[in-house]
């Protein structure tokens, strides 16, 4: 039950400041500007990661479980209660955002600038980077886990800064949903349930490649800042 | 006594440093920008809480220090002179600042740009996600107590980006106590004083529940980058 | 093998998004600003050394490759491939990018924005310090690795940012070869592979002096924050 | 003689840097933004001290040289020889921007906006928060010193941040110096000699004051996060 409460009040957290941000830029003619807009979503997400990853794992995104199941290190029988989790946290940050801001038309959701190929590919790219940096940080040696909620916020962050103006990086199904839902804006929200899936699945392949024991390979190439043999 | 004056030096800092932005901005006709000022808020907050955490905790805010007791790990006793000399640090950086911009009329006070109702409802929110953040990297294990300076000043820093347009992302009652006494605003002052109190509050119910030990459930889910069973 | 995927992929991610920053920056009349186009490529090279140090050493760069050999630190039959993986990834990322926005004429090439001897100074004056940091960080303590990758990711960040107007900040041979060639903008493309090479190479022999074991002067030294003799 | 080096060097790369960031912000018509050139200064002390830190104590200012000789953390007899290297490593460093960009007049010179009084005020609080989180997180515990680079550069970036655009937040009288000297500007040099070097020498007595062992008190106020008596 603290899993789940934990998860409700992390993509709370996201989408409130993340898609809040995005509301009060437009409230406020640019106010926040872009810039700051994709540092709120990447700070958000390293913030809670490193208050709430003890607790819950810190996905806060249905793509990230999904792809940690099939990773093999998250139970099967968790990918219902937690998604649910997520999806209640983000509509429920949504709602919130509405009663805050009742002028607001779309309520951060996620929209493709040009076409949706366009998009579904970015989305697809975005999230399997992020997706490649969480398993391997999060999954790697002791001091990479230290440092995980500075990479896989650094991530969020940059690929909103870059992405965002085309496919809006969403990289996460719950922080499209509720928007979408909330707004009544439904009209791209499959692309962004989709690609961004797909892509964390497609990171689990690579990961599991790239951390494949080879101990004759490992054994003929010396690590830098050792003496080569 | 170290404690004291710890406290009151980092209060000074973070008002000094964070409104004087606001002030110098407003002086400058934007040079800083508005990501600039919220930049000045979170990093003054992280370095202080690297340079005087081991001193006097680094609270340098009436509603930690009140919700770290109510949490049950600061002593009753201390609260008042804890609150007077964030107080006095506060008001002593506002005085500062009056001395050397005299021309500035509000010298960084928070005031809501719309509703009373909605600025109330963000500095909740605001404070009980940074309570809540505080909370958890302070009281938890090894490494995130490391990173907590990090964590922290990254709440501080994305809450005023994305939330300082609408309330002025104040968070913490001295911070609002000193520019609006010394610059004589104080119409909206009571709502910078409550909100975040019972914000940071409310967080305390929060992280009991999420940290009290739960052995039944903790040992059916396995965490990440564990083998499932 | 799993190292020079490791190189492909983290190359790709490099150039995918600081070039991608770039060019969507373009496309959409200034979104990103510069700074969120240097804030980009920092941050890609901070998290993929997070994510791919411990495969590959996270070179992702031609220059520093090469710079490691010299410096006794990588073996030279590993040259040759290495530096194929990250042509390859960045070429993949360029074509990628061509794909979606096949109306930029650039593809975040870089240009001297003056003459070609400043762009040449001035990207060796880059790379230089940018592999002075490389090398005391990932060959210096435990403690200096783990910050290895925020360190070498702000040096990343802040010459993009005060020098890219000028030259464009490449410091990596293989980020200006991909969208020189696949945007067939070849004119000043030998600068850029030259002169980050030379400064990565000179910065080899500083490194050398700086560390060479001098048991007299260090023990007249003392520390801080050690009681001087 | 490798300590005056690293002290050459990174006096060199924060000159070089951050005034080339001012210059270069005056030749593209603002294309860096004031947030740039603050971000520019931040994160080159902060990636010079992980560089650099474990050779010479990385202190790259001649206020901070003194500082610690102060609080007898350094030896006077190596104060000379310090300085003589950070103003080396600073005027060659305007040296070459004066090569590289001879049309600029002022070559990132520290001039105040206003008043001389205001602007002297400011540097002596800029560089006495400075110092106090130089000493505090360099001669504290283990863990802080491994954030003394983030912790330090940060100060720099924020108090460049809100105070640049008044008093130019030199902080540091070598960073003043070199530009003052290669440009001929010295009408305002003495100040930023002066208010940085005693508001660091200040800081010393309040670090003495706060480390101060005081066991009866200490053993009274029990830290956060444990059980109060």
């Amino acid at each position: 039950m603290q899993r789940y409460v934990s998860e409700v009040l992390g993509t709370f957290a996201i989408v409130f400041c993340g898609t809040g941000a995005i509301i009060i830029n437009q409230e406020t003619q640019g106010a926040i500007t872009h810039v700051g807009v994709a540092m709120t979503f990447g700070l958000i997400v390293s913030a809670m990661i490193y208050a709430l990853g003890s607790v819950s794992g810190a996905h806060f995104n249905p793509a990230v479980t999904i792809a940690f199941t099939v990773a093999g290190k998250f139970p099967a029988r968790q990918i219902l209660p937690y998604i649910v989790s997520q999806l209640l946290g983000a509509v429920l940050a949504s709602a919130a955002l509405r009663y805050l801001f009742p002028a607001n038309e779309l309520l951060g959701a996620t929209l493709p600038a040009g076409t949706g190929a366009q998009s579904f590919i970015l989305e697809f790219i975005l999230t399997y980077f992020l997706m490649l940096v969480i398993l391997n940080v999060a999954c790697g040696s002791k001091e990479q886990g230290m440092f995980a909620g500075l990479a896989i916020g650094a991530v969020v962050l940059l690929e909103a800064m870059f992405a965002g103006p085309i496919c809006g990086a969403s990289m996460n199904p719950a922080r499209s949903f509720s928007p979408a839902v909330v707004s009544g804006h439904l009209e791209h929200l499959w692309l962004y349930l989709v690609a961004p899936t797909i892509g964390a699945v497609a990171a689990v392949f690579t990961w599991k490649f790239l951390t494949k024991p080879q101990a004759v390979v490992t054994a003929t190439v010396p690590a830098e800042c050792e003496e080569p043999a």
